[in-house]
């Protein structure tokens, strides 16, 4: 893959004409290649398979996205608008009840056909129309499309980081541990100490509130009192993770939420997923293969339920989603994103752009927070099937933040919610500590 | 079973000497006896059964009650507390891991011994020695039992509702249909029409802050903000949610949480547990026996999913557990308790005891809020093996309010929280509506 | 219990003639009698458990053995005949289709209704119409009686076999080892050396021939062929499988059927159910509590997949039906049977009973044969729905033959097929080791 | 494919001169080549896909009959061979717990590497190594080499019907409905009246006994008495089996063995496998895709379970394995083979090849037997690894006879014992009935 193409991808996304259909068709031509971008490691085979329900094999990703696009602009908006062919509706859609009947997601592992070329027809099919629409589009009606293209393209950003951690799951249940990717050298520097910046009681705003894209779920902008809290200055580490584990975190009941404990017994965990003992070292599978564990990496691939339980045994907490977002904003949104090409966190310091005394708030791995995944006060989703995006999983999830290094870096913002049950952990995700002041 | 013997036990558990031993010993004695005063109803055969893993059989929540308070209480502070079973430990902890090993939730209705009569024998020996202890107890003695023996019998009393509620459901699968107790003639009453309650805007006081007893989940005290909102005047009624049944609210999945839907789904769901149809009516299954559903009653027994999708189907939603309990500080506490003998919620207006706008905030059905159940800011668990009581469970589950009719008047305030899975929905739980001002 | 009851019934069963109603009335009541014996050691609690979806509770086999009666000979054959409770016949049907709807099997522990004193008189509803029928039965109706009454009364045996082996588990899973009966002393003797008795190639008559009472499976009488083989002159000993444990037997999948191991696998099979190793030692949980294992006795607790590795690892392999019956035909009925009181088998050599060189053929254990169940030549179901008594079970079973220490000396035969699914352990199964000649 | 490829076959595998090397090299290219043929068909994504824990991937297949000439040929006998990858072994042992660990069976559709091409490099450089072998042995090393590869041969045959029955069940989930090959005419013609074909009592001789290749399950060749019987003329045609469907077969649990009754409802079975009912007629999924379903085929994809309800129900039974064998004696081996083309069972007396009052006893479908898979009397696996080919699955199976649409011509005998469990549909299997005489 070619980490120029997507690096040339991060300065778009920014700023958007809403009625500026070509600037718009450019944006949309730009996202569509990153996707197609990240598949270039993949022969055929890889596309297809699905190895826990959690996960979609790479070609429903493909086709899935635009499947996005035909049913929420094409279908509604483009006249005469013929879709390519009458089951991909029912193969492709993911979860949208409005949308009509769909396949079981626990078996999109079962389906050869359509082939890898007939996704990348479909995709062709797709743009052609997309591009056709907008080049006939009036001012009046790019206003109305505008905004559906955005969340269309937002919607592909988050599938493109989905497309990673599910290839990472696929190659890692293989003996033969395929690789993704040769692994980057990356600078090396001291991992800085643990310190904790300080944060004031206060009734503060939260939500978004700028004119720029943002979920449903980021909304209203509302108060919210904070006492007084404090945050670690980076990440917590593979080192520090690994002493919590020879403490005998894993074996320590008192230390977890008792649901935590149930799955830990259940699913025999001893250790974030992807790692594996060998000759009492510890390796981690990554999309550069089976690599041994680096002490001063974020830990990541970690429950809510490890992350909680290590904060526990580090008496300290995870903090609350608002007390990160406080934090965040002031933060420039700079890290190690998927265009960094690593596709793996990288140590404190090393990534050359931070400043201040919060390191890592954005990229490498999302930090799980305390807050279950709730509706803001006064909450609305958006009517229609679009609505479904995000209000109806608010139950049984907790709220992560930051992004990791799968996200793009045009995705990510300090309001960003995004949410996972309190047993995954085959997202980039580890943990940054927090604690009363 | 007298329901005189429930309601002289009102009085006590409301002002608490900590250091008068012989009051806290006469406490201690009406609440174990309000205990087997429930079970006058049961045959030996009914205390042994455990018809889901949930719900625990008769004899095992006389016994693990008379446990904690052995465990908690007599081994550490009776000099030379000899344990009448040595097995007893094993087999009568439910969930303190800190406590020792235990036996199988779900196992422990494959337990024939000990039989009833033993069980009755373990709860005369705890208490012999609990009244021993109490009257050798001195003053500073007695600081330090006081909290232990109140939590004892606050704990005591939780399990009266749920022997209630779990012999309910061994009783529902019976083919037999056995009846508790016999219905009770109540007064009728218009029901009053749906009105709406308004609270301001402001930054509020939320969680415990008296002397009185207090679970540790209830405090600290902390500010919160809350918008500006409105509480229905009353608890839902089975017609209005017979009038949501027979609009197609269990066929609609745009009503529903995505889990929620997937749970109604596979558990086939189409009406309240307890309900059943039968040419062309519903029945529903009481303490009473099989009757008929009665319109003005509030709805009971649905679980948070089906509460949700109610609320958002009559356009409205639940209340925050903060918006309840801002509320519900203004209401004296009366109602529909167990002491009054009915074990099931009553209609509107009709208990006699009621007064202001709001309606039925105590007593009746516990009321689904829209809250996950997580810490307040702030909050420390208990320390030592108390401290499992409930913060180890603060994941997954929704916060109820308000107490039911399975709960006593002595043990319910504004600042309780009670907290359960989504999918629950064989306490007496129910629907208070809440909107956005 | 009065072993003494059980000995006194030893003498019936034998002779019947068909038209005595008075004799068969004596009958019916010694068996009726026998199985209220056998529940004198428990208390009202032991009769709700159930363990496992394959044992009943006690209270449900007194039942119904009492329901068979009611609906094959009262309801078709007494005039006016009301049942007791209209609820019984689909509670206490077991599987017979044809006589309506049942009550799910696995959910019989839920049943703390109808208590036990409900039962025992739903017994005593049943024998006072029996008397009464049998009272004013005159020839023709003794001719179309009898053979009703026989097969209730064989099925009455065989529930009695049943209620042992299932109260066992209920004891078995308990944290207390509650003891059905105090271990009985019983004579010390040498066991013999394995040795081998042979048997001649030819064509031999197989299954029922006599006029006493068979059920279905046992015929027609039919022709087969057997090559010449020898058969183990004594049932495997605990020490002689403890051999085979001890050579990892339990670690060696060559010595394993497929199936087998795949379930030895799951279920984490070292031992036969019932042992428990504790400090180095075996013990084995027995209706008389838990005992030190006894190398001399019998081997027993083993499923069909462990007598099969077992028979391939001591280079031998388990003998077919046909081979056992030819060989048993040899053999007098005596052994270690119900009627000793010991519901425990005993070692080879000590019953006082055993002559000629094969030892233990009947009584102790059932011994596991390689036969798969599977009609007879001309099988033919009995008409109606005691065409299920047998028939539909023939698929997925291996039968054993020869009685245990929990069947009735008067039960067993030469031709008396048993039969369970491979992987059944908890009835009293043993192994006989056979070879080709 | 080439149907000619596939008939040019037919003339091999019939004489085989063991110490023939260039004979069994061309003989071992034949069966390899007709496994790739038939794959013409397939797309990469095809190879991939696994829909059942009982079917396999194509690539799967294609590798593992390569695995199995590497492990039991080139491993012990082609000296300085060094296996293609380190992995293979691990990923492509099915079930040969002597050859070492393997790869869970329900993940086979995990892996998409090995790709396709690799797999193919995979079979060419095992089968250089053969050829290789070949070349290089002497008559005393063909001796020893020579049953080897026949067994390797006669087992990748095995896995050629396999990997057509496999497919059709990759294909039939996906909503696109692939067709593997186009619907080939066929000839019509009137059925022929069911009628019944007699056999005379009498103690037969069964099993193999020819010096022609043979699995060790059909031996030793040993003597069964037999009881006058009879067979069906013919298979039992789709329009038989509606007949059964209309009169509530399948809603009628008397006619069904208990076990398959239970699955039944479980799978909620109310037609063969593959049937769908559209606009009230029946389709059948076929490797032609759907079609109708055609009244004078035989019945097809039916489980063990419904052709013994179909048999009760048409007032006869399944014949017994030595039944079958019996009468297949006196039948030459001609009929609806894989060679044919057709991959669908046709109507008797279309094939032009039958002679005789038994119709279609070899090809079309695979006929179940009511015979337990057993051992034969004396029956002894192969020592080594290759003895758990046959002899650890003699247990919870039934015996099939005569091969199927899907099997060659060159793979029968009459001796030919297949077995499935009987809830397996996915084979061609059908039914042929017998009765008593």
């Amino acid at each position: 893959m070619t980490t120029e193409a997507l690096k040339s991808s991060t300065a778009v996304l920014v700023e958007l004409d809403k009625t500026n259909s070509a600037a718009i068709a450019g944006q949309y031509r730009v996202v569509r290649q990153v996707t197609e971008s990240l598949c270039e490691p993949l022969v055929a085979e890889d596309y297809v398979v699905q190895t826990m329900t959690d996960i979609s094999p790479t070609k429903w990703h493909l086709a899935h996205v635009s499947w996005f696009f035909e049913t929420f602009i094409l279908k509604p908006h483009a006249p005469g608008y013929k879709p390519l062919h009458p089951q991909y509706a029912f193969i492709f859609n993911s979860y949208y009840v409005q949308a009509g009947e769909r396949h079981s997601r626990d078996q999109r592992g079962y389906l050869s056909r359509p082939t890898v070329e007939d996704v990348y027809s479909y995709r062709a099919y797709v743009d052609e129309h997309m591009f056709g629409l907008l080049e006939t589009a009036n001012e009046a009606k790019m206003l109305e499309l505008a905004p559906l293209i955005e969340i269309g393209l937002q919607h592909e950003q988050q599938h493109q980081e989905l497309l990673l951690t599910d290839i990472k799951h696929v190659f890692s249940v293989n003996p033969l541990c395929p690789i993704y990717h040769p692994q980057k050298a990356q600078p090396k520097a001291p991992v800085p100490a643990l310190a904790w910046v300080p944060f004031e009681e206060g009734l503060y705003e939260i939500g978004h509130d700028t004119d720029d894209f943002f979920y449903d779920n980021e909304g209203p902008r509302h108060r919210h009192f904070l006492r007084a809290y404090e945050l670690a200055n980076r990440q917590v580490t593979n080192g520090e993770y690994l002493a919590f584990m020879e403490a005998g975190g894993y074996e320590t009941p008192e230390l977890w939420l008792s649901e935590g404990w149930v799955t830990r017994q259940e699913q025999s965990w001893t250790a974030p997923f992807y790692w594996t003992e060998r000759d009492g070292r510890w390796d981690v599978f990554t999309l550069a293969g089976l690599l041994e564990v680096e002490p001063d990496e974020p830990v990541c691939h970690v429950s809510y339920f490890e992350a909680d339980a290590y904060a526990r045994w580090a008496g300290a907490r995870l903090p609350t989603e608002q007390e990160w977002e406080i934090a965040a904003r002031t933060v420039p949104i700079q890290g190690n994103f998927v265009e960094n090409g690593h596709f793996h966190p990288v140590p404190a310091g090393t990534s050359g752009t931070e400043v201040g005394p919060l390191l890592q708030i954005y990229g490498n791995v999302w930090e799980w927070t305390r807050s279950p995944y709730a509706p803001y006060p006064g909450y609305e989703p958006q009517p229609g099937a679009l609505g479904e995006y995000n209000g109806k999983f608010m139950c049984n999830q907790f709220v992560l933040r930051g992004g990791s290094c799968a996200t793009s870096i045009t995705h990510i913002r300090p309001t960003y919610r995004n949410f996972f049950p309190p047993d995954a952990c085959w997202q980039f995700m580890g943990i940054r500590l927090a604690k009363d002041a």
